[in-house]
């Protein structure tokens, strides 16, 4: 199933209002994390897979990438990129990976910001992502960690009368597969991995495990945004560096 | 520190009443999941860290290893290990791996079943079996998940008033470090990881990743010890097979 979310109006307008907010959990957590992970680029023909509004796209170009496509399904977010970002060796395409034609062996680096938990043949995106990228290519992905998605569509911190934080509740984490979430509008569509799908999935593709990060903020970040102290107690985000062998 | 708790008399008679069940979570989840990750053993070099009574050990012997040495800290598992099995090319020595004596590059093969939980330098752990295995040796350990081990300490099946289990709690997951849990005796010592430290610290120090199973228990395994099936919820056990590269 291709879920297309962002293109659900109300969905994207409420999207866009976290994101234009400069402290949130992409901004303060995700992304430098991810960002810890990324290979030199100069040079390096480079896709995206979730591209969004095309930020990252076009931070490669900035970084001299050699090339960069952006892929998106959501017609919202590719608009949006084609408008931001104008650069001769940066392209936006409307499509889902799984539809788009890529020459085997040719991307030096393949990213991907917190859009794999919305895509149901994980199998099939890794084999295909192993078959995009040459010999030594890099993999930089994050995706909702393991922990956070096993129960999710049910409140999961559990507090006390007094309505403060007591724990988190992880349930049904071996059951795979399709989780119902209302998160800004409802009946958002997300897929639960284990740890050791993950993992496996990419080592049985041929992408060696270079090194996985479970986020936790900066000072500087639980300043801007106190709520970020619950990631000491149970991380939100998994970050995964692989290399094709 | 170096915790010897299997010398505890009372913790040791309870441990061994346990274990002589045969339907008990090593039996009937954790060493059918380890027995998978195993490499061929004919004719190799073999170190079992925490060998306990030394079953694993005999049995890479029956598998025409060359060699095998299991260690373990108790006098008492390596008295009873010494009086189980004896084989010219099995060696038993009451010593903890981190004062242990072994050339570099010598062995081919080093396990270990559910020992490292109770070790407190793990970065150094993993370092002396990186410089103690050879090329393309094989490390194949379990351990105590990290979703188990990151609120140990508590009772973390949360239950409603009729006693019905309604999730597993976690917390603290990014404050590594000692847990003390009341397990067959009050006080035992245990070491809290999280995934990325387990997973980093191997490829770290040479080890690369081959596969990881968190273990789910076969219909069998259930009709023998329905409890097993709080295994569908939350993994108890990590198990991880490395390659010295």
């Amino acid at each position: 199933m291709k879920q297309n979310i962002y293109d659900n109006d109300t969905f994207f307008s409420k999207y866009q209002e976290i994101r234009a907010r400069e402290n949130n959990y992409n901004n303060l957590l995700e992304q430098p994390n991810f960002f810890r992970l990324l290979p030199t680029l100069k040079n390096k023909i480079v896709l995206d897979i979730g591209c969004g509004i095309g930020d990252f796209a076009a931070y490669c170009i900035s970084q001299d990438a050699k090339s960069v496509t952006g892929i998106d399904i959501s017609s919202n977010m590719i608009a949006n990129a084609k408008k931001l970002h104008i650069h001769e060796d940066l392209y936006f395409e409307q499509v889902a990976f799984e539809d788009m034609k890529v020459s085997n062996g040719t991307i030096d680096f393949i990213s991907s910001s917190l859009a794999f938990h919305y895509i149901a043949d994980f199998q099939l995106l890794i084999k295909e992502i192993s078959t995009a990228l040459c010999e030594g290519g890099i993999l930089v992905f994050s995706l909702e960690h393991p922990i956070e998605t096993a129960n999710m569509g049910k409140e999961n911190w559990i507090t006390n009368e007094e309505g403060n934080l007591l724990h988190f509740a992880v349930d049904n984490y071996q059951n795979e597969g399709l989780r119902t979430l209302n998160w800004l509008v409802d009946n958002v569509i997300m897929y639960h991995r284990t740890m050791s799908t993950i993992i496996n999935t990419l080592i049985e593709n041929g992408l060696q495990i270079e090194k996985i990060i479970e986020p936790i903020p900066t000072k500087e970040a639980l300043c801007d945004l106190p709520s970020l102290s619950k990631e000491f107690r149970r991380p939100s985000f998994l970050i995964i560096r692989a290399k094709k062998i």
